[in-house]
């Protein structure tokens, strides 16, 4: 076992997956075009589970060197149900889960030191955003709530129902063509730019907050 | 009273109001769903008034136990308000107060203590910002005379009187579709950018420093 | 003359004043409804015309008791200018300076002391700001010729000249439809991409980091 | 050479050298108007030949003052590669090359100090960023795989292959228009907005960090 984990731990395998996974990553660009899969169709399907024996085979020696310490660690978590996703379309073969086979690529990020820090950073900023954004869905609620019972009729195709509604209002809070819905609303209810424009302005303001908490916190640090 | 204090200030009766709210909150969202309504309609009423009665009970309670310093907590005011206008639309049937009855979800900031937290640090950063929101209202009004007295031909739909020009200008401010407006009165007016363009350039330097101040007072506490 | 000053200096005057200014705003705004105009027009004229008479008389008044200094002080030359700007359409009735009068709201900035100190705050972060908005300028022109040497036919409404295509190029740094317009572009010149993707990227990067020179500098102080 | 360095270094050599740049920029500028050309176009195109030698001489006469270390000024490689660039089209005419001389206006950056450090700042950002931008570029690229896979026959315009769902995701990452694509998905896949809702979330959040190391990276020195 010593031996074993001596060659995991080695800089040169580090690399040899670093390269498995970026060429891996390629493939599954190249299924895209259909000129590429007519052509290397099968090489490229070789190369794909080529790439996903060396995965499984990586984390089964992972297990087999760590034990129960592998299950410790988050990255290995991260790498094993993103493997394993990809072991399900061999048996389904359903195109959604097909189509999550890149997510392999993702494993980039607990292999290479520096996206693992960066990725790591962003997460720890997750905690203390945690109260602002649970408002920020509350106020969408609410407002997801009253856009449907207000405007279900006049304006279906954006708050025909609640989950519509609610798609319609987390785009009008990123900003885009909120004025063309508040609009064509607004045709009917002359009122309604009341209830839009206040919508904006308290998100605005709380993703303003949102953003200065965590500069502040990132500053502290 | 004593007694009565001690079961209101117990987590556990805390806990039940919050699962009030959210079970509040999950059918007022049913609500707007015909299907929802047509096979559960009578349910909903009865959990919608039942949970009426109980934030009614609740506020009356504290009224008993606290007295005058009821009033003085802004969030029993904050609480007492949301009860009320939730009781409006019993009376009066108008389907915009109906609408307005959601809003007892924002009952969740003044019982979970992180959100009310968030809520009050919100808060605490409006006075830093008044001047400048009063300056930004300031150039908002004189450009939107400004566009009104000169595209209200050109563009009635967009600057046809003073508030239609205030909420196309409030649009231009948050940037959406600013420059198909621009465009469209360019065709008559070529020199129409010069306006617009200012207006763009001001609003977005304003605003940076309204974001600025804010930032800089969040990090001086 | 030391009499006098006290009247000016007085807070009941600056008070009368800003008053003068509120409701002059206030007619401004109503002379851009039709209704307004036929049944109010000549109180409108009077009250307008009254606005003007106390603001040259109280200029004049403030030159005959400061003298020199009058002229050292930028903000009277801020109110003489819109002044002056205000009488200039009672002799010529052109349609863009009698929209210019409403400029005249913008006086409140000088009379109202915590407007004046937003705004002096604001003109204070200027000159940090210089170097990198001449940098933007000279991307902007730079990415203007360049636009309009290779786009100015497949695209004359968006690149047909210089004007026209600093234009674009302004509305794509405010990213407000810039897609439209490149996949416009690409329909007959594939790799356009590479232009705009390009100036986006740069743009984005610039004003990031001349937002961020502004806080910095902001911290400092 | 000791003489020649003089002249070289000399403030008004420097001015001389900016006047050509700017009057350099305004004739290629000139050169996009088709009156301006009929009526000056050799005007023009001499005042660009003599630039161009001006530039080439000032070239050639710093190798000759500063030899070798001419090379390890990297502003000396920036002008060399931009005066190259310029002299290509001269023998092969192509339009897109002709259309890159204007880059020659950005030698301003090298000439004029405060650009020159404002730009040596901006690149001193870079290194800070270049983990989170790869981070993005990772993001991007599993999402326009994923894209592409399961979206390229609803919408082929957007995401009919991987270049095409790459510019795509890229769009909506600036967030131009990315609610229309997801409702025009949703209309086929109703689930899609699972996979957009995510990616602008991802997004947002990955940028926001980017945003703020730069802030904390700048106030630390
Ligand atoms: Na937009
Ligand atoms: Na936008």
């Amino acid at each position: 076992r010593e031996r074993v984990r001596a060659v995991l731990e080695a800089p040169s395998f580090q690399r040899t997956i670093i390269a498995v996974i970026l060429v891996n990553a390629a493939t599954l660009g190249l299924e895209t075009s259909v000129t590429a899969v007519e052509r290397y169709g099968t090489a490229l399907t070789v190369v794909d589970h080529v790439a996903l024996y060396v995965f499984v085979a990586e984390l089964l020696t992972k297990v087999y060197v760590y034990r129960g310490r592998f299950f410790l660690d988050p990255w290995n978590l991260f790498d094993t149900s993103i493997v394993t996703v990809s072991l399900l379309p061999l048996a389904a073969g359903l195109s959604v889960l097909r189509a999550l086979r890149i997510m392999r690529a993702l494993r980039l990020i607990s292999v290479v030191p520096s996206l693992r820090r960066v990725v790591t950073a962003l997460l720890n900023a997750v905690p203390g955003m945690t109260s602002i954004v649970l408002l920020l869905g509350l106020v969408l609620y609410v407002a997801a709530v009253m856009g449907a019972k207000l405007y279900h009729a006049t304006a279906p195709e954006y708050f025909g129902d609640l989950p519509t509604s609610l798609f319609t209002l987390f785009q009008m809070m990123t900003g885009d063509g909120w004025s063309d819905i508040t609009r064509e609303v607004m045709d009917e209810h002359p009122a309604a730019w009341i209830f839009f424009v206040a919508f904006m302005l308290v998100c605005t303001f709380v993703v303003l907050n949102l953003f200065i908490a965590v500069v502040v916190r990132a500053m502290e640090d």
